[in-house]
């Protein structure tokens, strides 16, 4: 088969690859529906992660079970499975608590962007549907294998609740599946900061009530503004940068939460001032598995629509050009035919 | 009256000072019961926090109300009052939301190392008990003042339930009271991080199950082993260093809950490193004043005892020794007879 590997900074290269097999009896081998590039690609992409050696790339996946192995009973050939982007028994202690994606015998996936997948810890890891889902669904199923889990979680840890006030920073594809998630959870107001205008109207369309195009100490003083003065409940950080990680903290009323939920990059949070922010913080690689049987259930309800993030759709082996409008932010989010 | 004052690091003099006065219309005048000095008070006296003039020391107090401010109606003279650190509208939007020490007006209190202190924002800052209480119950409820509502609030942050395994790192007056609290919360382990056999020894008496005097990589081994490989579900951290911050962190569970109540010295978190931890973090200075009420009534109904961390007590005037006696770790906590 051929599948996608990254050489270096924006080097990526769609070439011949072996056929995945069961290799450990909790493995299952999946036929992509879709698949996809995400935000977080785009950091070795753009070479502000290091790639050490030529790897395969992707990890939102969703699709037909094809093989299990034998020790796999609860997924079944011919199933519609989503998976999460961290593999999980889900019967650890961790996992017991909702935190999936620091389960004791987790992995990164990797290698989704192909036609065929080796998912370990299947049973842990899959989230199954009863019947093969309608074709126009399975964007939005994609989704739900990160970049809606990840928004969601971002809305969850932010303690998003009916009535609050919540503020998005960062408008890529988990930024506004993060409105659309604070939406869903009842919060009032849902502020996005976006300058852009194609993305303002997504963010609308998802739920938001209000658009903040500035940043810095602008932006953050019409946040304030917008908040009776004291700044917002609930803050989903939404991209991991040091100027984003203290827009949010900086957007929170005292006592209020900020999540962050895309890896930090170059963060460092001065203890003193955090201490005096009276901010409540939490995230981390987000626990998909956790919510993966409420989110494909709203997707089949057809309650959200989160695969309109998915604004480019190429065939698979044009995915060097799906890098490329992501980085150029031509496009939000490149969904792949598989 | 005299009254304490720093002039420099381990310069501490008790000299001649001016008498409060009602200054505006919302303050009052207490005559202090006792007062007593706060492990924060030892950061600017070892020079870790620079004295850049000569400065009142003292933020814990209660006393018996002398005089009040014309808009001052709920608080009377002649009535016994508890006050926070921080001073209070109780009435903002911020306060409402339980943050009272981030409250639009606050102040943080000083001067209290005296027999007489003016109260700003009476009405909100102080807590009153029905009727002037017993004088053997005075250490008790000036510890309610910081040093428990701090302990109480850690206990809180870190999201002690009951059944919660929760760790307390460092064994100061508000680590011990951490202890104290959590067991309030019902906590069913509680393990106190100490090396001190007499601060060992009080940590088991406020209800500590375990003490683990390592420290670093080998106490967090340790407590690892008590929390089944996992790590605890609430970390308080009650010291303020990048050491214990870090150790605190590196001893909660995936989705664990970590506070910090000590004003941060010299600290920096590493984004991507505490992302993968995937702690909630929470803290900042205890908005005490939610407390007092709750408190104030354990104490009077001798359901708690908080005032055994003073464990030298000394006249107003003899207030350097106090200081010394704490710096050198000769004293957990020194209680001044006013």
């Amino acid at each position: 088969m051929y599948g996608t590997m990254i050489y270096g900074p924006r080097d990526i290269r769609f070439e011949d690859r072996p056929e995945p097999t069961i290799v450990q009896p909790t493995d299952a081998i999946i036929r992509l529906s879709a698949t996809c590039i995400c935000g977080s690609d785009l950091w070795p992409y753009r070479g502000v992660a290091p790639v050490s050696q030529p790897t395969p790339m992707g990890h939102e996946y969703c699709g037909i079970v094809q093989e299990v192995g034998r020790e796999v009973r609860n997924i079944k050939p011919g199933q519609f499975v989503v998976g999460s982007f961290a593999t999980s028994d889900n019967t650890c202690v961790i996992c017991r608590h909702g935190y999936q994606s620091s389960c004791v015998q987790r992995e990164f996936m990797s290698g989704a962007q192909a036609p065929l997948l080796r998912v370990p810890l299947a049973e842990g890891t899959l989230a199954p549907t009863r019947d093969v889902p309608p074709k126009e669904l399975i964007p939005s199923l994609l989704a739900t294998s990160d970049v809606l889990g990840t928004g969601w979680f971002a809305a969850d840890a932010a303690n998003v609740k009916p009535g609050s006030m919540a503020v998005v920073v960062g408008d890529g594809a988990v930024g506004l599946l993060g409105v659309l998630s604070a939406r869903q959870m009842g919060a009032e107001r849902i502020i996005a900061m976006s300058r852009h205008p194609s993305r303002q109207n997504l963010a609308r369309e998802f739920g938001a009530t209000d658009i903040v195009s500035e940043r810095g100490d602008e932006g953050i003083a019409r946040i304030k503004d917008l908040t009776s003065g004291i700044g917002a409940d609930s803050v989903l950080e939404c991209v991991g940068t040091q100027e984003s990680m203290m827009q949010a903290i900086r957007c929170a009323r005292p006592g209020g939460f900020v999540s962050y939920v895309g890896v930090p990059h170059g963060v460092a949070l001065d203890g003193p001032a955090l201490f005096y922010t009276h901010v409540h913080l939490h995230g981390g690689p987000a626990p998909v598995r956790r919510y993966l049987p409420e989110l494909i259930d709203l997707v089949l309800n057809e309650k959200i629509n989160p695969g309109k993030v998915f604004d480019l759709t190429l065939p698979l082996d044009q995915v060097a050009e799906g890098y490329r409008a992501m980085d150029e932010r031509r496009a939000i989010k490149t969904l792949l035919r598989t």
